[in-house]
């Protein structure tokens, strides 16, 4: 059983917060700066150059990358890290395509990340070979998956109302259709439990500053199934991502497997940074966490419902169909959350009515939930509008 | 008058260590620690997901390349960090062919570094509109530019030999021809004066990790002519490049100027070390770094050719053509550089033959130049060999 009340302990939460936005960045894990600063002193400032070889640089995309593939169900050696999120859509996009050469659509849905849409968008002008990125509504998928489809490209948790696509289904059925299927994990990562093998994803990509912890912009994660990897062309074909990258060869050969979505020189700083981060996750089981993660977010949307009635849930009620974050609708969104945010209970707001609440058991509890929604409360009664500390706090915000 | 000695005293350098491998991982600015530190501690541990507005983490990339324009003669507003050197190469030669889409030749030479012509044929092989990289040695790309090149896309500063492109007369030339002209400056920015602008350079990439000392992997800049930045098509359109990133829109829109070369999310701790590593750079005035420059090698050619008539000088003889670094070629090289290094002189070697050192004015003195041309000379005479230090230290290297 996972001891949540150790994990806590293992991140800086400012005083009087509740931190409802680790869906959007995790908080400082309190051993980060050491492993900072030590990276900084004594590899880099006492190896010098010697650091990527002595101290290991060369290998760290990968070794941090296995440690994201047991979070996500990925077999050693299939998950590297760097870049951002944006650039390993593009390389997973890109590779999928090319190896289907004869369909022209990518399917997407409405309730992707933006990025990834526009990644695809440049990634298919580029190729000017009309292919179609056609986006339909998240509960559309399904029947629109055919034998036109190259690529279905999907983000597992709808980052604005929490809802979970079914990634073993819809990627049986891409594979039915004879598409291959790229799932993005930005919201899955350490959110819920994932098993990228199991459900035969052929690509998958992630952040690592939302439920990862690893700080604001941190490195992405790219997996590619092992039954691809030696064959996937990585259109960013960089020197890091090269069979033999200190050959200096004037020719691209692709590295082993992996290795070849590898693009330029990685940053060590950031990398760290990330690997401290993920010391959090050691002995963590992520069956508790999604436990803990439904207990926390169903006491909240409860609390809520009960002392709100003017918020609509924009987020599925069943917590199956769920990430962990829950979603409410607001007229008033934006001017509520800016409220909650000067009374410390940091949520975000995303155009144009949804308030979103992550729930991240690591650091979360049961009291702080039940707080937050009183809170709440007291802005949506309008009791605490008048109070002068928050006049005055709220010009600020 | 640049005063060296205070920019001496800013870096830590490892007793007994002369480096002289600047342009392959600058050494640790004394201030980035604690500015890193502060930017894990106060910003991301303090402030959490508000960091992005309430500390200026959203447009540090523009406010670092602004500090990193006034090095390569860029305006403001026209140069942006982020991604890595291999990206820019991508994005900037995507743009340059987006605008010249009648034109089917990319023209390089043998001098480039390996990336740039592996990003180079990762994009034409995604175009596959029969482009053709052409490569060329760099005594022959003069003559190469003719119009059917669509894109000059060159580095200013061979990595291996140090040999200096004469970036205003090719531009001019590619120019005449109707060619764009991208330059990639990691191995210029902050090694030589630099004039983007005054060479009417198209577009210019770079990386911070050599002479701009941002760390293992630091942000990378691109720089786009004001001409040409708000026509430029990005490739790799994420979604912080859009107009309104906030806006969550399902299509890609351009943002204004160079903020359309932004990609991901970038690492805001490794633009933090970066930003810190910046500050040396301030009251240092790029004409005089050069004449140090020319003043550290030249004197390190001529103790080198004094002490050691088996190595070959491998860079051009005349100071004005090079950059500021110097190679030496030996049959030996790989040896000789480990025993360099053993004895705490570092520079690098590159395969087949040479051996690279690198001068670095903002650190470096004459002293430390004489003295290990005289551990060069020790080495070479096999005078080192067999000391018992050295025979234990070399197992191991």
């Amino acid at each position: 059983m996972t001891d949540f009340s150790r994990t806590r302990d293992l991140f800086h939460l400012p005083d009087g917060v509740v931190y409802l936005d680790g869906n959007s960045l995790g908080p400082l894990p309190k051993a980060a700066g050491a492993r900072v600063v030590a990276m900084m002193a004594d590899e880099w400032g006492g190896e010098l150059i010697r650091g990527w070889n002595s101290r290991g640089w060369m290998d760290m995309p990968s070794r941090v990358g296995d440690r994201i593939g047991r979070l996500i169900g990925a077999p050693a050696g299939s998950v590297v890290t760097g870049d951002t999120l944006s650039i390993k859509v593009y390389q997973a996009l890109a590779s999928a395509l090319d190896m289907r050469p004869e369909r022209k659509v990518v399917l997407s849905d409405t309730g992707n990340f933006p990025t990834d849409l526009y990644m695809a968008q440049g990634l298919l002008r580029s190729l000017g070979r009309g292919h179609e990125l056609k986006v339909v509504a998240p509960e559309e998928v399904e029947a629109a998956i055919d034998d036109s489809v190259a690529a279905l490209m999907l983000t597992e948790v709808d980052y604005r109302s929490g809802r979970l696509h079914d990634m073993k289904a819809l990627t049986a059925k891409a594979h039915e259709a004879g598409a291959l299927a790229i799932w993005d994990l930005a919201h899955s990562a350490g959110a819920i439990p994932v098993d990228v093998a199991g459900a035969g994803a052929d690509f998958a990509v992630g952040c690592t500053y939302k439920y990862l912890n690893g700080g604001p912009g941190a490195p992405a994660f790219i997996y590619v199934s092992p039954k691809h990897a030696d064959r996937a062309v990585p259109a960013l074909s960089g020197w890091l991502g090269h069979e033999a990258p200190f050959a200096f060869d004037p020719d691209y050969r692709p590295g082993a497997g992996i290795e070849r979505m590898r693009v330029g020189t990685p940053s060590i700083i950031a990398l760290a940074a990330l690997d401290a981060a993920l010391d959090a996750w050691e002995g963590v089981d992520m069956a508790d966490v999604r436990t803990r993660s439904i207990e926390l977010s169903e006491r909240f949307i409860a609390e809520v419902e009960a002392r709100c009635p003017d918020l609509v849930l924009a987020s599925p009620r069943d917590p199956r169909q769920r990430g962990s974050q829950v979603s409410f609708r607001s007229d008033n969104g934006y001017a509520v959350m800016q409220a909650l945010i000067a009374e410390g209970v940091i949520g975000d707001f995303r155009a144009p009515d949804i308030m979103r609440f992550g729930f991240t058991p690591l650091y979360l509890d049961m009291e702080e939930v039940v707080r937050a929604a009183g809170i709440l409360e007291e802005i949506m009664a309008g009791r605490l509008w008048d109070r002068p500390e928050f006049m005055k706090r709220s010009k600020v915000t």
